[in-house]
C-alpha cells in the first residue's frame, strides 16, 4: 500500500463517518476544533494526519480511533 | 483521553506486537527502515507519529493498521 494511498483511504473513511453524523465539513471542524481547511485537506487525502489529531477526529465522532481505520477494503477493486 | 496518554497507549501496543514478532528494537528499527531513536521513541510514547508512518509500522508488522489501536484499555485501570 504507498503512501497517498494510506492517506486517501484514511480520509474517506473520516467522511464517510462525518456524513453518518449528519455534519457538514464546518460543522465538523468547529466539532472538532481544527481548521475548516484542514479537515477538508485531511477527508481529501492530503494531510499527514498525526497520532494526536487521528485521536482527536475519533472522540468528536465517538468512536474509537480502530474504526477510523476499518472497511478501508470496501471500495478497493 | 488525553494528548499524551495516546501516544503512551499506541507506543506500548507497537512495542508489545513488535516483541510479538520476537523483534527486538533495533531488529525492528532495520525492517522498517526507520531509525532506532524514532522507533524507540515511539515505543515510549514521546512521538507524535504521522498516519504514513503509523502504516508503515503496521505493514511491517504484518496487521491492519487498526490493530495498532486496538487493546488500549487493557492496562487502564
Amino acid at each position: 500500500m504507498d503512501k497517498s494511498d494510506v492517506k486517501l483511504l484514511f480520509g474517506r473513511r473520516v467522511r464517510e463517518l462525518r456524513k453518518n453524523r449528519g455534519w457538514s465539513q464546518e460543522e465538523f471542524a468547529l466539532q472538532v476544533d481544527l481548521d475548516r481547511s484542514y479537515v477538508g485537506g485531511v477527508e481529501r487525502g492530503e494531510r499527514n494526519i498525526s497520532l494526536e489529531n487521528i485521536c482527536l477526529i475519533a472522540e468528536t465522532l465517538q468512536v474509537p480511533p480502530a474504526k477510523l481505520f476499518e472497511r478501508w477494503t470496501d471500495s478497493e477493486s
